[in-house]
């Protein structure tokens, strides 16, 4: 880590030195080894890294701008990737990286990355990032605080002309609501079947990549290796109320949870609901609400932090007047083990089983494709981040990512961490998403004394 | 009643004499009251009317060339109230009429109406019939067994040259299965509203009535007054399965239930599925799940023919990664008893009160315009129809009729009756409804019988 200050900024340091005395000192041993004769001169002048602070009001400031691009026509939040919204909202980003000087450029999955040298070629870059792309009727805090608060650490580091040692990459990933699509181009890779997949704006993802300034023929060129990388850091918001309630400040996220969904096909026997006796029917809908019961039954009846959901449900043919002959529900199951996962869903089954038994219906599940393995993000990393935190006084919480992130993916090729802020009542994916400016600006001082320590490690 | 018969039949009703003398003994006072001296003469030569029988086989080939009339793309049945199937079959059908001399026309609301006098023009008709319209991909007995069984009768008249002393009508009701249309104009008469809904085939009621030939602008003239009619009798397939699980042959109908349909709302809070802890949900899908199994406890606990259906169910947002915040569910209570069927709603209202606390809720009903007041038939007339069914051999048993039929506005102005026959596997608005042709002919002769028995009362 090197400082090379400006002589502008010699007297406020000046002043900085007399209150932080002890801080410099261990400060300027670091400095001591990154730079020459002048510059070393000049460094004496640096504040303490620790010390440094982002600007929590710019923080906010740019959520409100990039909140104006993407909006439907009733006025709300709709920067669905591959959109016009997210092509102006990237091309306000990008603007803003490039007057920060990390001269962005689009890779071939469309998603943007800057660049910012750091003192020793020789080192693998620290990458941080997230997403500014949004869900329907979204909020304004999901994917992008991490982005600009990505963008802040490299304005505080301009501000401070401190220059890493090693290189920074901020990341800005496209198309993560639609199946975190820019993180997978970049690591594990996209196949054909994810490319003709239809994106949630209706463009199939191959479309969309074309529509951002990507190129699907080409992603090859944007895959990252094992070991490319010294460390990905992702900010985010919680969007669960776990903080807030516990009145917390920071989660060190220990992974991403894994993901597996179910078709579940309820076959009972569509009869004439007035006709057909009670004891006589085979009621879909009825077996249905019995598994539903069953899955909440089972997610809750062990200690743990895992979550089983049947969020849809369709009924056929679905009148009044019709005993249901057939439900079609979608079961879906995350942990932070595959294999609690596995564990609670053969109980599900089991009960279905039964249920199918009393009912005179079948129940048969059919697993999805898009199922998400989990993902643990690095323990020293971890560390890194628990350390950050605790050095600005904050509090923490060690803790899982009920939610997907980029940064499942950017685990499998980097050693990863993850930052959260709490989420006002943990509301996320609406309009009502809500971070305080102060716990913004704490996360984005996490992530910056995270990538320092990062940096001399 | 009196019997008029041609001398070419003279040789065959001797040699039936023969065999049924006492029967005729007690039938030829019956005659001698009815008709002259020529009269007397050529009725002497007539066989009972307890020894007629209706020709099974053409109500069969009739069953099937009816069902050729109102198809859909792929030849399912789709004699949809108002469509062209059910302009060409009702032309099919009036023009059989025509030929059986009964002169029909179409009434104000779409009904065919066809009339065959009595010998006696002071009495009042007996009325019977029953619908050809369909619901899509429906069955062809459903309202059609009915309906031929009705000019079955007239056919047998005719061909033993029988007069009744009351006229006889036969009424083919428009439009029953989208919502007894035709039978409601006919007796309680249509409100604006009900001309302006929409019929299941897109066409409003106001529209549909224009489309098969009837007058929207006067429907007045079509209204029948409690006492036009000496009776009216329906023949019906029994849409249930309870006459064939019971071996059973003639089902003597005690009344149409009352049915009561509650649109339900459950409000929870939406959100994310990962991220917010199983203690933390207010899980709309959840609550109306335990909704769901709640009716069925509550509608199964007690004795009776009850019935609590939720036939339909719609989740918001409807996603699998996101915990419901809403659902809208159908719910429907049918009996015989409308007291009972608010008993049945209490408790289950009850119940909901206590799911939404546990769950953290709201349920709220919003009681549906659409109800239906349970409609007893006329004890006399259900006499009538055992008396029948047992002078023909055929078992019988009491039941209500758990769906609606024209028949129920039909008791609201005249003494009414209903004749099951077992429909096999109980299934019913289907392809694969079924009445054997043993079966149809029999409710078909209960029918004959049953109006000979009115005749003479």
């Amino acid at each position: 880590m090197a400082y090379i200050y400006t002589a502008k900024k010699l007297f406020s340091f000046l002043l900085f030195f007399m209150m932080h005395r002890r801080i410099f000192i261990k400060q300027s041993c670091l400095v001591a080894a990154g730079v020459g004769v002048v510059g070393n001169l000049l460094a004496h002048a640096a504040p303490p890294a620790t010390a440094l602070r982002v600007n929590g009001k710019r923080i906010e400031t740019r959520i409100f701008e990039l909140a104006k691009f993407g909006l439907d026509d009733k006025g709300r939040g709709y920067r669905v990737a591959y959109t016009n919204g997210d092509v102006q909202g990237r091309a306000w980003f990008m603007n803003l990286m490039q007057k920060a000087g990390l001269n962005p450029s689009i890779d071939a999955a469309g998603n943007i990355v800057g660049r910012r040298s750091g003192s020793n070629p020789l080192l693998k870059p620290i990458a941080f990032g997230s997403h500014i792309d949004m869900v329907p009727d979204g909020g304004n805090y999901d994917g992008t605080l991490g982005s600009i608060a990505a963008l802040e650490v490299i304005e505080v580091l301009n501000e401070n002309n401190i220059v890493t040692q090693h290189p920074l990459e901020v990341i800005i990933f496209a198309n993560e609501e639609g199946g975190t699509i820019g993180s997978q181009a970049l690591t594990d890779g996209l196949t054909p079947a994810g490319l003709a997949q239809k994106s949630p704006m209706g463009l199939t993802v191959e479309q969309g990549i074309r529509a951002i300034g990507g190129n699907p023929n080409a992603l090859a060129s944007c895959l990252r290796k094992k070991g490319d990388l010294k460390a990905f850091l992702e900010l985010h918001i919680e969007q669960g109320g776990i903080l807030e309630r516990e009145k917390l400040q920071i989660g060190v996220v220990q992974g991403i949870v894994g993901i597996v969904h179910w078709e579940v096909t309820v076959q009972g026997f569509a009869n004439h609901a007035g006709t057909t006796p009670m004891n006589q029917r085979q009621d879909a809908l009825l077996a249905a609400s019995k598994f539903i019961v069953a899955v909440n039954r089972v997610a809750t009846a062990q200690q743990g932090n895992q979550v089983g959901t049947v969020g849809k449900i369709e009924v056929q043919p679905g009148a009044y007047n019709v005993v249901p002959g057939k439900v079609i529900l979608g079961l879906e199951i995350r942990d932070l083990s595959a294999a609690k996962i596995e564990n609670l869903f053969a109980q599900m089954q089991q009960r279905a089983t039964a249920i199918a038994a009393e009912t005179k219906t079948t129940i048969s599940f059919n697993r999805q494709a898009n199922a998400v393995a989990p993902a643990l993000t690095s323990p020293a990393v971890q560390k890194v981040v628990e350390t950050a935190a605790k050095s600005l006084g904050l509090s923490t919480k060690y803790m899982q990512s009920g939610a997907g992130h980029d940064a499942q993916h950017m685990a499998h090729i980097a050693p990863t961490g993850m930052i959260f802020v709490p989420s006002i009542g943990g509301i996320s994916h609406s309009p009502k998403e809500y971070s305080t400016p102060a716990d913004m600006a704490n996360g984005a001082n996490v992530l910056l004394q995270a990538i320092f320590q990062l940096d001399k490690s």
